[in-house]
């Protein structure tokens, strides 16, 4: 029997399938989609997969993704640079920037520490940290706050203790975000540990 | 304030975005997925749509996907000429032949009758499956059964009514797929509209 396959379909489909969180499903979805759609939309794709790769880097301080050797935040004169904010992904600092309440730097680790994964310190941009943060107290202007925002996960809060330590006596503060109830949330449906961070995390009226 | 945004990494983001099912925030996944993965995935991906796109036809008999003037089902010297199998979309030859159930030919209309949507008669492949029909009757080989395999929704329920009118008395029998209970599924939890077709499509045992 002559398979209906079509060989250039077949790597589309595959190709989109590797890609995290799109099944084999969607991505025959995908690729019937792009086939019928305007020539364009499959070039355009195309072309940005290209230039994501070929234009993009990371920023040689701070590690976030950038398109030149500093990132536009690493670039900004107006931006404080007693205030550090240490995140596990690029994706991280957008949600951040996205709130307007940090204006400070920022520090992408690229992961967390998760020996369950062979995840160890060394795998970080942690010693580019210690770096930038001993460089500013050389220099004579000591950094006021480090700011751990890794995940309120097990590897997070793993990676926002270890570094807590590494940083003590080199600035002013190191600080941890709240864990609390999302806000918007319903406090009957939320589990233990959020609940207990919650309480443990009371502030006054 | 200069915006943290990197271009190339916008373009991607919205690129993706504007494939069907999939939303903002996965767009965003997808393209920081991209950002770290092997340099090779990207670039795979965009050869494969360029692929696609320079490589693969429509079958000019079928209209089914093709990466020759004539798909590989319409090529096949085994298959069937007496029976015709009617699509609406390339995904659904797919379907068809996954069961192995089927050694006809098909026809792939691209859509169905939607006066909502504005897609009359004359925006698929229905003149071109009339002549086909014809042609084989002129030939002297008349179609034994053409198969209506359009979706059970009111679009393609239309659309087979359509085409069972114009094909009568070109062929020797035009039929439906069944609807009824979809095996595995629970009675129980079956639509109205589907139990009534279970019931009329009915068979001794």
């Amino acid at each position: 029997m002559a398979s209906p396959v079509i060989e250039p379909v077949a790597r589309l489909v595959e190709a989109f399938a590797r890609l995290p969180g799109i099944g084999p499903k969607t991505a025959q979805r995908l690729t019937y989609h792009l086939l019928r759609a305007p020539d364009a939309e499959a070039r355009t794709l195309a072309r940005a997969l290209i230039a994501v790769r070929d234009e993009v880097v990371f920023c040689e301080r701070c590690f976030n993704i950038s398109d030149a050797p500093l990132c536009p935040i690493c670039r900004d004169p107006a931006r404080d640079d007693g205030h550090l904010c240490v995140v596990e992904e690029p994706l991280d600092v957008l949600a951040i920037e996205r709130t307007g309440e940090f204006r400070g730097r920022y520090h992408v680790l690229h992961g967390a520490i998760s020996p369950i994964d062979g995840i160890g310190p060394e795998r970080l941009r942690i010693r580019e940290l210690i770096a930038r943060v001993d460089e500013a107290a050389a220099g004579g202007s000591q950094m006021i706050e480090v700011i751990m925002a890794t995940n309120p996960t097990l590897e997070g809060e793993a990676t926002a203790m270890y570094l807590g330590e590494r940083l003590e006596g080199k600035v002013g503060s190191v600080t941890r975000i709240a864990r609390g109830l999302p806000v918007g949330g319903d406090l009957e449906y939320a589990d233990d540990v959020t609940l207990i961070r919650a309480l443990q995390g009371r502030r006054a009226l």
